[in-house]
């Protein structure tokens, strides 16, 4: 770190990566410090990527001081103190190691790997690091959205009770068209798995982070409903024009499971690209002895809570707008009633991640829950191709 | 009554008029008793109307023991304990008054008249008849939705406060269609008025009773959007298609109005047959320093219940399913979750009538609430005619 | 019957049975002919019940012309034309079977029977009656909700798609508290399964009528919350109160399964007495190629579509409000947006059943639907059993 | 400006006040270049504030290069090209004036003045610089909602025909508690107004701007419920705390008033600070004759669409979630179903700024738009004062 912690000296973080999550981080890094009141100040130092021209031009428009061609470059310099890994999935491990070994603080994006064994070395080797006063966090941003923080909260203090239900979906429907394009998260080996490891990792991961509980075993069925695409023109992401050719669809377009959590709660999952008119609906809902919650992503806003010790002639779900000065994270924000949206999560991972190195906490979630999320993942794939149930190793 | 009221007697009823009200009344009179104890045993025992192959049709299909091809006649049977009106509001003082002279006891469709001299002369009647025990009620039913009557309740318990704010709205859109043909409602020698007397009169009626409060004064504004209409081929009602020739639209399409409370609160209403795509959307929202409530017919279960008392961080308007045993009138009917529609308004009217009847008690709402609504509905008018605030006589 | 198919003649009704479903089935016949033309007019000759004294008060109370204190003593009646089933599942093939063998139509209550083995016997028998020209129906009434109905038309007509997603969810919490009481509903040799059977059914039922296809394998897990219980102070249904000494709950709770339909679509299902706050949510989404449907039971006259064809700036989740003349079952009722309720769809049961009747049609869902559900249900419980895939026999 | 229109050159800003639009306004300086591609590039040059200290303070936080401590010194300097006034509205005259007669582009936060008189002579400075191509807009940012945008694309596509019904509301309730203590924006020579002037204003210019349609004339009533409060411990803000003594509320809480469109729309409009439980609800309904629009800023990012030319079988309102590239602003944002918040509508509004002063176009809305929208201001008090009627000058 370049100045103490505790003081209002600065923090000088270097990203990998300057794509979609690119954006969102940069975007998150640049605000942070406008809104929260940071122990110290984050420096946006350089931004790493193979093509210098296109990194170059990437740093400029959100607000890098500097480029490096490769990782291994950035990770080298003395005048970095985080680094901010927003690649995909299959180089999270050996550019999180890299860091970590070199004594950067890490703040990796979801899933923490594309395989159990990936996220063992990473989670081991944080473990490490952390002895050393290393930081590392896992980038499970919905964590941060204030209305699942307040579910969080809610369940932490006990209105919910012992938890019975927990149903968790996550729709979109972005190639619910057979004729869009093959991009990289259609393939194993770039994405690790389809809809299961790109969002269902993350209804995993709330759900988990929800209820303090863990998944202990599922039975999962994985599908591709389309297993040829056309070839993009050229490689251009999800809003690709199709090309020539076709491509084999090589992961899952939807998982559904079945999940046994540890304190005998029952657990219905679902992730899935063809929920037609479903665009990021990340829909969570939790019925305990107490009390239940609803939240849907699409109103990311508002949580829905029945407290179950009300009169049977007012009782009712409340629609909590969760905008008040009381609610996590949203006394730095706006006047009640005047809501925030996708991007802000990304901003409180950062205020937390900051807060968290200052002070010398470690920060969550960790690589250990990543690697939690990851097994859970694996066991739904075997357990797909299998059709058993698989325990997680707890 | 044809037998001791507090007894398990006999309630013999004539009923005048048989199209959609009577339709919806008969079957209230064929339900209450199967589903509600009640001290009476309501008998359907005539039904009148002009036609006689029309009105014997009428009794088959609904359920009537006789008939009669003229109010007089039903009147003057001596084996009928109730008139139940239901004919166009032009006939309603004429038939009620006779009918209450007559020492019987009447139930009349709102609006009570289509003038405040007609509705003066029945509130005059039906005043001198309680004095020997014949009861009267005007057929606001939608008190007797269960979430209104809950409603009503909130603002009694003062869970509500000091009530600051009304906003009601009767919306439909059955004639936003400029082909849409002529009825009689459509014409104000039969039908009083438009929008405002038809459904204006619900929501000026329901949002007195939920505050327990009147309207002191008012500045309004009616309009006839489309002031000529295809004559219909048929006289055939609202779905009734187009014939030759047109005819004048002499009421008004929609009517919007400000009203001043007696206790201060601020009243917004609208009424209107031209918001397309609202099909019978009554929709009332108080508010009030301890809480606030909301209310919409589509869905007519649900009342939206806001605790001001509670904390800033679990705050939120509670969707109370108004379902449960707790509740008004619901006891009689199906399980938690298992709603109730429209016409069960009317069977909880025909519930307390038969209630107040048997125990001699005045019902409500009376003659004299029927012709409050209708001060406020002329002073509307009036203001609209005379662009200025009009005062209500209390 | 008692007179001719084709002409207004009568078709005498006998049932078995006076608690909740008996009263609903009840006011079905009462209402049915009163709002539809009927090709045949049902008479509610005769209620069969054990208990003499409280058969006559039902008999009374619901308006039966007669009583009966066996159900073989009213199969066995010349003046009866239909048996309507009303009892708990324990007892329907017992009756079902000896009324088709006397040549009476019946409709029997869901599920159809307790096992499977009981369900092939009924699907048998009534598979040989019909070719005597005796009609059955299972009553699977929520296919006649009309935003059901239409939700059925949509998919048959085409607006729909290729279905990719089933989620489908009977959530209800009556049962959440300890403290309630036993009941024959949580007891295996009366009820046969616990929620699954009693409110599982309904959704699988459902899921395979608006998809139109069948579910394939199923892998499933039951599990029951609470298994001991307070023996209630005398036998009281639903809100029976606590007595003295404790008993087992033999059924399950909740019950959640994955399904694969053979047409490939994944399904995911739920069915809980454990979703404190949710009081009869029967929620189904439906996600296919060309749109989608969503539809909540609390909220049961909408029906929401998404229609893929629309443009996406102005395409999005339509909420019909399906009260209008042209959606199912609705002409007979009430004006647009005067809703209905829950038995609204007894009656329109009782619709189809007569007019299936007089026309010489077999109704539908048929002895052969229920008994599919019932292989779903056995399977669902073997799966559970088995942590195993179980394929359902076509 | 610091450089020639057209190539991607600086933008020099200078704002004045920062305190909760400071806040706003900042963030969008600083972000709009990062997401849109922008003509010329904002540069945030100087703050200006009456205390030296705090304005230091203010634009370390906010990000501003320097500053100065009176707006006068501000607009003096050859440095800036566009002055932006986030000021109390008794000082927007003043300072829009000098900043337009030194030739410099002014945003200008809304309500555009404290009085007809203001706002026309700042129309008129405005017009006179726009001859010499300085640019001037007023902030009413509710336009830039993208929902909202769609909804004015909506009409002028003419998919809702003509306009019969506007009802508009703008609910808060933050000064509902009678012990809220004072602060500027309940007195009125600093406010101009209380609800009406600082909301009302809002919905004032979002339905004439829907619509395209202008105010004809009105009928209002203003309120004040609580004329009397407790003076702050010292000057909070809203959220400040009560000190000793009390002062005088001189401004409306609450203000409702009834509007007559230049096309003969009806409109119902209504803002208050006491409705309990309403955050920030602004709430717009638009009934035409072809189609319908519903808003409410609760859900900023949704918009209910009725085609009115639907089949009557699927017809309903559509839930447009507005976050398609196909939508107004969004390209530049989130994929599809990742909401934006409050907080991008200023900075939608500095894109439009920037790319009209590059293009030199006269930007939208202008300060005649916010002349027309003090008007009605003014014209509802009067009306409100006077029991009358009170017609807009056009």
């Amino acid at each position: 770190m370049t100045s103490t912690p505790g003081t209002a000296g600065d923090l000088a973080v270097g990203m990998v990566g300057y794509a979609f999550m690119g954006a969102a981080h940069s975007q998150a890094w640049r605000n942070a410090p406008r809104f929260f009141d940071l122990p110290l100040h984050p420096r946006m130092r350089a931004l790493a990527g193979r093509d210098a021209s296109r990194v170059a031009d990437a740093a400029e428009r959100l607000g890098w001081d500097s480029t490096e061609t490769s990782w291994q470059a950035l990770v080298a310099r003395d005048d970095i103190d985080v680094i901010d890994v927003c690649t995909p999935g299959d180089t999270h491990a050996e550019i999180a190691i890299a860091a970590l070994q070199a004594g950067k603080h890490v703040l990796c994006e979801k899933p923490l790997a594309n395989s159990v064994e990936e996220a063992e070395a990473m989670a081991e080797a944080a473990e490490k690091a952390a002895a050393h006063g290393v930081r590392s966090m896992v980038g499970f941003t919905y964590r941060r959205v204030p209305a699942i923080a307040l579910a969080r909260q809610l369940v932490s203090d006990g209105r919910i009770g012992t938890i019975h239900h927990v149903r968790a979906q996550y729709l979109q429907d972005w190639i619910v068209d057979p004729q869009a394009p093959m991009s990289w998260r259609l393939e194993k080996d770039k994405a690790g798995s389809g809809a299961l490891g790109d969002i269902g990792a993350h209804i995993i991961d709330l759900a988990q982070f929800i209820t303090g509980d863990s998944i202990r075993r599922v039975s999962g069925r994985l599908h591709t409903f389309v297993g040829e695409r056309p070839l993009p023109s050229e490689h251009s992401g999800l809003s690709g024009t199709a090309g020539s050719g076709t491509g084999q669809v090589t992961v899952d377009d939807a998982a559904t499971f079945l999940a046994e959590f540890g304190g005998g709660a029952m657990g219905v999952f679902e992730a899935t690209r063809f929920a037609n008119g479903r665009k990021n609906a990340i829909r969570i809902e939790v019925n305990g002895s107490a009390g239940s919650l609803a939240f849907d992503f699409e109103d990311m806003n508002l949580l829905h809570f029945f407290d179950g010790s009300e009169d049977a002639r007012t009782a009712g779900f409340r629609r909590i707008l969760v905008t008040e000065d009381q609610h996590p994270y949203v006394a730095a924000w706006w006047p009640p009633g005047h809501i925030i949206g996708y991007e802000h999560g990304f901003t409180h991972q950062v205020v937390d991640l900051v807060n968290d190195i200052a002070a010398g906490n470690a920060p969550t979630p960790s690589f250990a829950d990543g690697l939690r999320v990851q097994r859970v993942l694996a066991a739904v794939e075997t357990s797909s191709d299998t059709d058993s149930w698989q325990e997680i190793q707890p």
